[in-house]
């Protein structure tokens, strides 16, 4: 894979840093703890909610709102919404029950701190207050709130994200390496938020349906890109640059895409291919997408 | 504890059956599987969601924004978005890390038939298909639907029933017998979502502020009647009222009513009053609260 220094400057953290800021100061204020009695539940959630991560979900709805024309300040809690759902998957996901981690952004998982009960409570409350930020971001309409909410609760649920964590755990499957079926669980499990992130950052802004649809497809691509991406690292790369145990989702007999690719470097061609997708799908959006395309360069070129 | 079979005619099953049936039409829609991969995830949230229930949330949105006039069927997904909630929350409450229950409404519970990855899931998908179902209730103004979006995450959150879960699960605490903690951890726990199903039912039927801090009104007195009943049936009732086995709370050295009264008898004179508060906020309600009267006379009377 080549690192494509030679084609357009690549995003770095500096690039996105004012996007970041936005949402972080969302992030901080989400679970701030006027309210005494639950103000320890408030401390648990943070600790898992404020650990130092990419916001990649929420920079890219401030990056597709600001594509559109509007302040991406105005879609900030929306933008956070995206990544209290990402956090809440994250810890329920790391449940003993579950996928059993210690470790997550290199820190121990919020089980292993609070226990479990906590940790479940801490992931339900993540996903409620989500919702709950999307329904007071008064810089955007009613209409768009109420759009954006039905969008964020089906990429969440059942057939999204929720849907795609059921078929990753499935023992009985026997499709691990079917290419078909690995996208069918990476779309929804990874893909979902993502791509949905995107489309929301436009819904806010008020775009017609035909923008709303490019978005879309800009959002999917990406949200492939990632996964693509995510899984090579898990293949090659180190645990510093994932937060996590390396080979971990191939030792555990999961769907990976170097399996499905047939290989490291097909893998690593199919990656390449991939971001010229999402470059191409940018072209559809306003303003060229704006920032979008970089954040598609940084997503390709992070950590390799 | 009078019956009170001589003031007036107690709500049975049956004058209720009409909007029970409502809800239990979106309930039944609301998983149903054009999605063959997720389609078994389906089935695991049919399970615990379709089991035999009250639906006592959603009959007191239909019943509250029939008292504002309008028709209960155009609330009916708003009205199911708070069994949703409901149903998320008993999934969770008895996985092994939490209440470790085998039994819910007379059959194994969801993490003992589907074990509990699934059953972490299950609540999850509940969770996000809530808010999705009041986003897409089309009979509903946007507006109203933002309002209705954010009151259910500030109910479900963690500063309502999730907060009064953390509570009570908290084992540091020794406050067990002490009213105000009691109501406070009641009041998140189980009165924030019944409230907010009264008052979630006149936002959706268009009430102004003044009308909506009415029926949140008698939407509190109501949930503290139901946990005084609830306390009641636990230390006095059989496990088949309850669904559950009885006296489990106090023997887990949960807050219990009984304890905080100072006994069955005073508790069971505290359920009386508290019906007389009900009746009585109800009076400050559109057509006298239309049905919702009668519905606080059924919780009060309820298997005893």
């Amino acid at each position: 894979m080549t690192t494509r220094a030679d084609d357009a400057p690549i995003a770095d953290a500096a690039s996105l840093g004012d996007l970041r800021a936005l949402v972080n100061i969302e992030l901080a204020r989400a679970f701030s703890a006027e309210d005494a009695s639950v103000a320890p539940l408030g401390r648990a959630i943070d600790y898992s909610l404020l650990a130092p991560g990419k916001r990649i979900r929420p920079v890219l709805a401030l990056a597709a709102a600001e594509a559109c024309g509007m302040a991406p300040a105005a879609v900030a809690k929306v933008g956070a919404a995206f990544e209290l759902v990402h956090a809440y998957s994250l810890v329920h996901d790391d449940l003993p029950a579950m996928d059993d981690d210690d470790l997550r952004r290199g820190v121990p998982t919020s089980h292993k701190v609070y226990g479990e009960a906590v940790a479940v409570l801490v992931g339900d409350a993540l996903q409620a207050r989500a919702f709950e930020l999307v329904a007071t971001d008064d810089d955007v309409t009613p209409a768009a709130r109420v759009d954006v909410v039905a969008l964020l609760a089906r990429a969440a649920g059942w057939r999204g994200m929720v849907g795609g964590q059921y078929l990753d755990i499935d023992e009985s499957r026997t499709d691990h390496a079917d290419l078909v079926a690995l996208r069918d669980v990476h779309d929804r499990k990874t893909g979902a938020l993502i791509a949905g992130a995107v489309e929301a950052g436009a819904i806010a802004a008020g775009v017609d349906a035909v923008q709303r649809a490019a978005f879309a497809t800009f959002g999917r691509e990406l949200g492939w890109l990632f996964q693509l991406v995510d899984d090579l690292l898990d293949a090659t790369g180190s645990s510093d640059a994932l937060g996590k145990t390396p080979g971990k989702d191939a030792r555990d007999g999961k769907v990976t895409a170097v399996a499905a690719f047939g290989g490291v470097d097909a893998l690593c061609a199919a990656v390449d291919e991939q971001l010229d997708r999402c470059l191409e799908a940018a072209g559809a959006l306003p303003d060229d997408g704006g920032r979008l395309p970089a954040i598609a360069r940084y997503v390709h070129g992070r950590d390799h």
